[in-house]
């Protein structure tokens, strides 16, 4: 995994126009001549700098990793040297002079909270943005669906077929543990998304930020179809009446969907009812565990949990 | 980047036929029955696991990270635990009670020395190997090219268009300083490939592996063509009259090419004169820093180092 202190992944992100275009817009739209703005997890800058071009008077932007060098230089190549601060630091160790209007940050992982940065952002918001001030995103909604995974199941597969002769399947069971990013699922979803929790960072208490998140759902079978997986997402509404989002069937983005896997495919007849338990808890900064338990029909439920590759690598 | 720690890279490793295969043939060639074998970097166990289906009596499987306990586990599974024994520590606090015939290791980075293991390997076999022992791989060549590399141009191309009104230009200048793995470059070499360095490791001196390794060569365009970046991979000998490589035109490997890109691209016609000096220098633990220097006809010389992208984001 590539850390936020490196180039690689703020290039991956810097080619994601979805994300960009939909941030330069709110921007656009949220920020009014003369305002302040707080950038939250800053990043290479881009959005601070949109920020700038929208008429803020001035941006902080607030970055833990080194990156925060590359922002300064790439601020100032903009010109906007004299607008935007950059604050090399912990969120909760920096001090602004002023309060700001507007908060803006690109805090989403897979499906919203998975990066575990709303409870930071809230805290932000209740330190720094003045009564009446707004926040880009607004209300960010996480979506699920149970999908079919053709690729998936071939991977699995390959782990399960003794490849040169050698029992590879602890990688199988090992591989079904963990969550996975995937960029181009084919878009059969065996039933309609639903979805698992919604927060508007505005309005949301610490409390509710900083919990775990689990969701409980049951989703019936639209047809005939191969059940392999379960897919989330995430709705964002940007405040300008537009969403940004890497919903299954929308422009791709760096995020991809994110696959909960099953044990292995399971065939399933319309009127079929799937349900799901969710759990999203916080653990290291910038990083949840999850636990998935899928029950379908009168089939034994499987227990999925991302701390199972730990300890199956530690016994 | 994946740790060599996580299962990831690993799956990554365990997929790549081509690579498995090749040792596989290797041990069931080389290894002779009775045989003592030491598998340095063993990871998830695969190669020792092919030594002991060769016929070792004994494998010693040297792994440094935790990827050691999924490698105890496949060994297990595949019913090799009386027979390999998995030591996780650093090879040089490891100590065996007996020489060995065989010392087998897949040590080789995106073009042998650069992931910075051949010293290590050389002071393995000095300290373990019995005399007329063998290793495997055996001779490893580093091979060098300029070539044409579209969607490379196209990605630089995308940094210096002012994407969303930004100038991201320091982007384009960092990531000129990089080197890449490329899986999937257009097989169109301007010139025909050279070797830049080749080391035996059953005769390689300590003193040699340990070295930064630099070459000089002078490649003469084959026809009008653009140059876009310096290609490198590996020809391994694998000690049964095969070779494992990751050359432009063979099978994909998890390999891939490395690139060393350009300024931007050239273009060149037939007969042109390319001057290249390569500098690869041991930094970290499985990494090495590089510089290489690129000088076509009458052009000034361009020079690139990868140390440039801390310096860089550090000033």
């Amino acid at each position: 995994m590539s850390s936020y202190a490196e180039l690689p992944v703020h290039r991956w992100m810097l080619r994601d126009t979805e994300r960009n275009e939909a941030y330069r817009r709110a921007m656009t739209h949220v920020v009014k001549p003369g305002d302040v703005v707080l950038d939250v997890g800053a990043g290479t800058g881009i959005l601070s700098i949109f920020a700038a071009a929208a008429g803020a008077r001035r941006v902080y932007a607030v970055e833990r990793t080194a990156i925060a060098n590359v922002a300064r230089q790439v601020i100032e190549a903009n010109g906007h040297s004299a607008c935007i601060e950059v604050l090399q630091d912990d969120l909760e160790n920096v001090t602004l002079p002023e309060k700001v209007d507007v908060i803006v940050s690109e805090w989403m992982g897979g499906f919203g909270v998975d990066e575990n940065i709303l409870a930071p952002l809230v805290m932000a918001r209740d330190r720094w943005l003045r009564p009446g001030g707004k926040m880009v995103p607004g209300r960010v909604t996480a979506m699920l669906a149970p999908a079919y995974l053709p690729e998936f199941d071939d991977a699995m597969a390959y782990w399960m077929s003794r490849p040169h002769g050698v029992d590879l399947s602890l990688v199988a069971r090992l591989t079904r543990q963990e969550s996975f990013h995937t960029q181009t699922p084919p878009e059969s979803l065996v039933a309609p998304p639903q979805a698992m929790w919604s927060h508007d960072p505005l309005t949301c208490s610490l409390e509710v930020a900083d919990q775990s998140f689990t969701t409980r759902l049951t989703f019936e079978a639209t047809q005939t179809a191969t059940f392999s997986g379960l897919l989330a997402w995430f709705v964002a509404e940007m405040g300008d009446g537009t969403t940004l989002t890497n919903a299954v069937g929308e422009p791709d983005t760096h995020w991809g969907r994110t696959l909960f896997p099953l044990d292995g495919p399971i065939e399933v007849a319309a009127g079929t009812k799937i349900e799901i338990e969710l759990r999203c808890d916080p653990s290291l900064p910038g990083s949840c565990e999850f636990g998935w338990t899928v029950k379908v029909a009168d089939r034994p439920a499987e227990v999925h949990d991302t701390r199972r590759i730990r300890s199956g690598a530690g016994r």
